[in-house]
């Protein structure tokens, strides 16, 4: 144990994902001992992201404005929705330039384990996107394992009605994956042969 | 890419050693997205560290005070000094509850790759502390490889005097390792068996 505040430290690093106890030290002792390292811009950032960050209103993207840079874009094809579970999702997908249209974050998956069902996640707000008929196609964009199957399924049987297309991403995604590990190439071709739902 | 604050916040956690830009992305987004996550809390911990931290004035060891914990102790042995290179190995040895000397934190190894020397270590504050002839035993407790190895080579050179044991940590360390990561009863083995340098 340290003294004071360089445990506090180090616990307090220990609480972020995929940090153990030993990497919260390296990373603590980094801190005090590095002098080119600006803690005190970590800090300010890490307090500015708290205050200035929110969710996009339309798509759930993150945002530092009521709707995201993609939603304002008026470049971007609105006839066309793709629909991921995280902001992460967005980025990764953006990366591919494979996707012209918009998104729509669920913020997360259908996972009876963890007790998330369909009312936790951002269905309703994207039914009501599709209310009014401009929205011709939504691609199903959940990640490749349990949680996100079920999710395509429940959401496919959900959005069946005349004039909509509901499509998948392609397999070729590696099976039992995060969809943001996948690197741009796998992700921009399973864009390109996303399939029709057999409905 | 993110939006301004978000990917500054990335990239500020990519700066810390251990984290690549996926973890980073991980960890960015767990402090966004996680209501029970205190990012204040965290914000202050790292300026409150940066104002309060500094370095024991005798030892070298990390310290709120001018002075360390250890060096203040009177109950501590004052005629054994164990000298490691960096404060994390002084926590490492206290866990293992063998020794009940001093310390001394070189702040590093002797690393001509690195470009350190012995005067970028704090060897003449050692020679100092033992000026006086209070201490009759030096451990040189530096890392199993090539750097402490080298330096632990250096101090014995350097501290032959009449009056004062030398000892070098019992082989049982791993080699090629780092000492902070061996286990406290690889570590407390290696204290018992110590033995003294060949002059």
């Amino acid at each position: 144990m340290y003294e004071g505040i360089i445990q506090e430290l180090i616990d307090e690093l220990g609480r972020l994902p995929g940090i153990g106890p030993k990497s919260a030290q390296r990373i603590a002792f980094h801190i005090l001992q590095t002098e080119t390292f600006d803690v005190t811009h970590l800090a300010e950032v890490l307090l500015e992201v708290k205050e200035k960050v929110r969710f996009c209103e339309i798509c759930g993207n993150v945002s530092e404005q009521d709707t995201c840079n993609i939603c304002r874009d008026p470049r971007r094809s609105a006839t066309t929705i793709c629909v991921v579970e995280e902001a992460k999702d967005v980025v990764a997908i953006e990366r591919t330039r494979e996707f012209r249209g918009l998104y729509h974050v669920l913020g997360g998956a259908i996972s009876p384990i963890d007790g998330i069902g369909p009312d936790d996640l951002r269905i309703r707000q994207l039914l009501q996107r599709l209310a009014d008929g401009t929205v011709t196609e939504v691609i199903i964009a959940t990640d490749p394992n349990l949680e996100g199957e079920a999710t395509a399924t429940y959401l496919t049987r959900l959005l069946v009605q005349p004039g909509l297309r509901v499509t998948r991403l392609a397999s070729g995604l590696p099976v039992g994956g995060d969809l943001e590990y996948a690197d741009e190439v796998t992700l921009g071709r399973a864009f390109e042969g996303r399939r029709l739902v057999e409905q």
